[in-house]
């Protein structure tokens, strides 16, 4: 295979910590395999042990010193390598985030309310910050979404004093999961805000979803241009898109402004990398540049920076072999498991994202099994670690980097468990014998459980807005009897955080009966603390 | 030495991801090793190589599966954790931090806006969010800042739609650093901001600053809450304060409501890394905790946090080494070059910072020499890298971690280059040859150069509040035009970033006449690009 050609970002941090210098700067670890030493045992700093980790980590994290840039004022070798991602993902400007897709929502949000509010105050029309017009009526700043968005976008609007109003996504019934946004919701959404008087400061779409479900970013950015408004896309689950054949195109090539995508997800980079994409004339740039300023840390990790540069050059480099990789683990994974009985996977979404469902049992031996009860198989008799469980499904992530050897694991298990609901239990226990302990005592409250995506999902009344709310005064009353109330935080199923209610809204009595099951089942919900659910004191 | 006795978060990891488990979860790089390679060459992988070193991090570096809590939930192990640096650093609660400091400014600020602003409206006072109250008079909601803190405080006040107050530290005239803040200062600046009707919401001052000078906490703490007020303190720099003798108490211990304590400037930890600490009543913690749901990603770095974990378990642990080490490295600096003529050390601030100064030249052949030269002959001669150069200054961090053979390296590298300044240059070229290509063509614009404090700083005059005028239409002209002009965005040397004007603030002819020179040496001058300085349109 051929190498890459030039020195980036690892190359340099790794060339330069190999070098003489001596650190009187941060880190305060000096970069000293040493320092974490407890113990003068040098067992401790093996290769492969705990502290031989950490001190890998701390040989290259260097602090903004001379010839290192700073991500923050980016004009030297951190510039490149934005540069260098800004070209693999068709994008004119882009930027690293080390505070994860969060920082990046955050700052896209700051500013297209600062825009749009800004835009009338150089046209002599004063507007302060907050969006209230003085010259003109009562029109309030407003942002369209999609509700299944991450709650990253909600604590922007609160952030920025914005007034949400939400386009519903379709209902995955086979799957019991959020489906695509169409162009014809958002159209809507758009027409009925208007209606309101609203003013619109732009349109916030999630996708793919967690789930792996696109949707057309290309007509939507059309769309959303035609009434004149910037499009932000959260294709935090689609870093990989838009590289190789068998893929989604990108959004940033699908004309979205502003596009955020999580690294860490699906490219092999350090957890809690992201990028941020910025295209076209909707956007003031300046203001963007700022406001990440403001959401991420003036001391970013060199390590997270390198490993983010890396992952961006590996996936666009021309024979990586990881997205054909993918691919035919997929088909090899939809091919191997056609013919299970009881767990079926999902065809139409993104390659990236293998949804499986446990059907109903139809044998005779068939008893109900539930997507946590697979999750937690899979996890206990098999030890491969899912990303979710959510009613009959359960959720995992194939990128360029899994094994041969963990792809056949699962398919041998899923075969294996398929095999053991029709015929019941083998004699190692199979999914019929309880776990020792029970499953429900291991793990309640701990991710790695989502809940179901609602049927029937209705907006909940909105009743104080979201960002006066979210600091009012609350208390905690038992779910029974929260119905009617208004929520004083986010509920929601973890993960994947997309809200059931959010702090402002008045809490359904379907919502509250859809709810008790799915506690008395054991799953995470947000906002639920021993069964009782934050609400304003105010009713 | 005896070791430690518990498995911490680092250990759990380690033995985690050293099982079985295969993982069909986030990060997408699988912890596989081989997930960054463009190469099939297996030496690209070997220690210490720079994929190995990503490799290392790659090997602990999960998401949030069963068993390995939640950060925006810390319920299990994180929640353990933070529980041992509380009791580490003596407060009632303390938050890891994976967005360093600024993540904890802006959340703290944010919860004392809020805090004071939804008092009133559980007594039915009603006060929106940016504390225009309605049924109250004209009384903006301020907040009490030191003028020399870092730039997260003027971004949280932006946010927060907060106006700002300031009280200036005492300028220090033999090293030309900002001082100490004087508890005088404050309870002055507390009155002249009440006689001016403020609703001010609180205080917060930066100590120790980034040179090591420590203000008195204790006094300052207890004169703020006689105004009924919180104090945060951004001990940033002072995150191994109050473990060993011969250090400062922290701040948490002195009575501060909020203290911030990055703790990768002077602990083995990782860079990015930080802690917050709550004490007291007069924090709202369930406000605290929403905000640093906002401020931080949904993903954080579990190596991040697992090195967060044992730096502060190592600080914290009886037997550590490291805090004698600094006393006696610092003794030995003090002592060894107690005689040399033409470079001093400041003495009275904490033992973790070495300031140096170069005294103007005295003998037959002394020239002019400047911080920034020694900076670089330290860097260019020495390969010895300082925190940053200023004036007449360089300052180096001194921790735990520190080798005898870096500090020896220090002493001969600073006695060489005073003999060499009292007796001019040896043959290998000394401080008075020039480096091939100049200092300044090399180095312009990068980080490592701060810039000297101004002597007799006067508050500029603010025009437009700080939130509004951020966010205004800019435009650039040369640093000689700017003199009267409004600011359009912050100005400030770098390192550390403490604004000599922030946006709003007319920027005064003697500012200009100041910055010329510094521009003309090269310092790397923030808000500043190719000569320009950011202005508001509006005049």
């Amino acid at each position: 295979m051929e190498k890459k050609k030039r020195a980036d970002l690892l190359d340099r941090l790794t060339e330069y910590c190999g070098g003489e210098s001596y650190p009187f700067h941060m880190p305060g670890h000096k970069r000293n395999p040493g320092s974490l030493s407890l113990s003068e045992d040098v067992s401790e700093h093996a290769p492969g042990t705990a502290t031989d980790r950490l001190a890998c980590l701390y040989g290259i994290d260097i602090t903004e010193i001379s010839g290192f840039d700073d991500l923050n004022h980016a004009s030297g070798i951190l510039k490149e390598a934005e540069e260098r991602a800004a070209k693999a993902y068709g994008s004119e400007e882009t930027h690293f985030l080390v505070n994860g897709s969060t920082a990046g929502i955050l700052a896209a949000i700051s500013t297209v309310a600062v825009n749009r509010a800004s835009g009338p105050v150089a046209d002599g029309l004063r507007v302060d910050h907050e969006g209230k017009e003085e010259s003109a009526g009562q029109r309030h700043p407003v942002l369209l979404i999609a509700r299944n968005c991450h709650r990253s976008v909600y604590h922007a609007a609160i952030l920025n004093r914005l007034d949400l109003r939400y386009v519903l996504p379709e209902y995955d019934t086979a799957f019991g999961i959020p489906g695509r946004i169409t162009p014809e919701a958002v159209e809507e959404a758009l027409k009925d805000s208007i209606a309101k008087n609203d003013r619109i400061v732009g349109v916030l779409i999630t996708s793919p979803t967690y789930e792996g479900i696109i949707s057309d970013i290309r007509v939507i950015s059309k769309l959303t241009h035609a009434y004149g408004l910037p499009l932000i896309v959260d294709e935090a689950h689609g870093a990989h898109f838009g590289f190789a054949k068998g893929f989604p195109e990108n959004a940033v090539r699908l004309g979205a402004d502003l596009v955020i995508h999580s690294a860490h997800k699906t490219l092999p980079a350090p957890t809690q990398t992201a990028l941020i994409h910025v295209n076209g004339e909707r956007i003031n740039r300046g203001i963007l540049r700022k406001f990440l300023r403001i959401y991420q840390t003036s001391s970013p990790s060199y390590p997270l920076m390198a490993g983010l540069d890396r992952a961006v050059e590996t996936a666009a480099f021309p024979d990586y072999p990881g997205f054909s990789k993918i691919l035919r683990s997929r088909s090899r994974i939809e091919s191997e498991i056609s013919d299970l009985n009881r767990i079926k996977i999902c065809k139409y979404n993104e390659p990236g994202k293998l949804l499986f469902r446990v059907e109903p049992g139809t044998g005779r031996k068939g008893r109900p099994f539930s997507g946590r009860e697979l999750f937690e198989c899979l996890r206990d008799r098999y030890r491969i670690e899912m990303e979710m469980a959510s009613g009959q499904c359960v959720l995992g992530i194939l990128t360029g980097s899994d094994t041969e050897e963990g792809v056949k694991r699962l398919i041998l298990a899923l075969s294996g468990i398929d095999r053991e609901l029709e015929e019941g239990p083998d004699e190692h226990g199979g999914p019929d014998k309880e776990t020792p302990g029970g499953p429900d005592k291991e793990t309640p409250g701990e991710p790695g459980h989502g809940c179901p995506a609602l049927s029937g999902f209705r907006l909940p009344e909105t009743v104080i807005p979201l960002y006066e709310a979210f600091a009012l005064p609350e208390t905690f009353v038992p779910v029974e009897d929260a119905s009617g109330r208004i929520a004083g935080d986010f509920l929601f199923p973890y993960p994947p955080g997309v809200p059931m209610a959010v702090p402002g809204e008045r809490i359904p009595e379907k919502l509250v009966s859809e709810l008790i099951p799915l506690l008395d089942a054991g799953y995470d919900i947000r906002g639920i603390e021993e069964g009782k659910v934050a609400v304003l004191l105010r009713q």
